[in-house]
């Protein structure tokens, strides 16, 4: 069956706690006529995910804790896009922050939806490389974390381990060891 | 630096829309001692989600409407986990509800949090093989969808062409053709 547009009648911000995320009550028609009243969508900043390979070929991970766990796990450099920001000066602003290396070469593996039904915001995923260590981490009391440069062996066994748990980290690290996406950098960084 | 785990003081739901999500508010003590009143988790139910490949290579996607987007897309067979099924279960469930189609095997590839900071869910994703056409899909007016197999030229292309927008099936895709992974549904199925 051929998939129609749902129309919009009205949208209700029902919990604003910015500046992390909103959440809006929108009574939607669909194709059939039904009116629903209670469609949930979040809003949130968009952020970046940064694959930091060095010329050896190891990646660049973080060994931090994550409160949505209560757990220390692995995962990719990341944060937030500040107003006014591009997405790539965020990505060459958090890999700084979070680990004092700069990267030669940037390319820009695409922007995704994290979440088909709440929506929530997209994730730019970077693939950066050429590393060189230019500074100390500059990290608030919130951030710590440890570097770990990682083997894609050991990244392999680190997901079978459930020490790399996060669905945003399997989709950079996978993307960027896809035989179907093998062209991509190529291809993003025309 | 060592990363550390946090102290929960105590934690508030703030928007409570079940079955969809809930909303918690948590007071955090730091290691350095510092007190965070307002940290934001989002608590949803677990869903699956199915990368289906025919036996001559080519994997079923599902072109769909999605409302966060406003936009109608492609994406792989999932849904929510019911209470009292198992993942597998679920994507079994799901996969005949949304296509009509049974899988003579099942590999699991995982659960993963969707999102670090604010927690959501798992996504369990699974890899099935070995389809067999059984029934007509069993959709209501929210999930009106059309079937397309597609080839992993076509997948590639896809996803460059931003008809496949979102980053979960970025994950599984990428995860069941990664050299990276290309022994998870070995090591899973074990």
């Amino acid at each position: 069956m051929k998939p129609l547009c749902w129309n919009t009648l009205s949208s209700t911000t029902i919990l604003d706690v910015t500046p992390w995320f909103s959440v809006i009550e929108d009574s939607i028609s669909l194709p059939s006529g039904r009116i629903i009243d209670d469609f949930y969508r979040i809003e949130a900043p968009d952020y970046v995910l940064i694959t930091a390979q060095r010329d050896d070929g190891y990646i660049l991970m973080e060994r931090s804790y994550k409160h949505c766990l209560k757990e220390i796990i692995l995962t990719s450099p990341a944060g937030g896009v500040n107003v006014g920001e591009s997405p790539l000066q965020a990505a060459k602003r958090e890999l700084l922050e979070e680990t004092g290396y700069e990267a030669d070469t940037w390319c820009p593996m695409g922007a995704f939806r994290v979440d088909g039904t709440r929506g929530i915001c997209n994730a730019h995923l970077f693939f950066a490389k050429g590393l060189r260590l230019v500074a100390k981490p500059l990290l608030d009391d919130m951030e710590e974390c440890e570097l770990v440069f990682m083997s894609q062996d050991e990244i392999h066994t680190a997901v079978i381990d459930k020490k790399i748990p996060l669905l945003p980290d399997i989709a950079i690290l996978s993307m960027a060891t896809s035989t179907l996406f093998s062209s991509f950098t190529q291809v993003f960084a025309q």
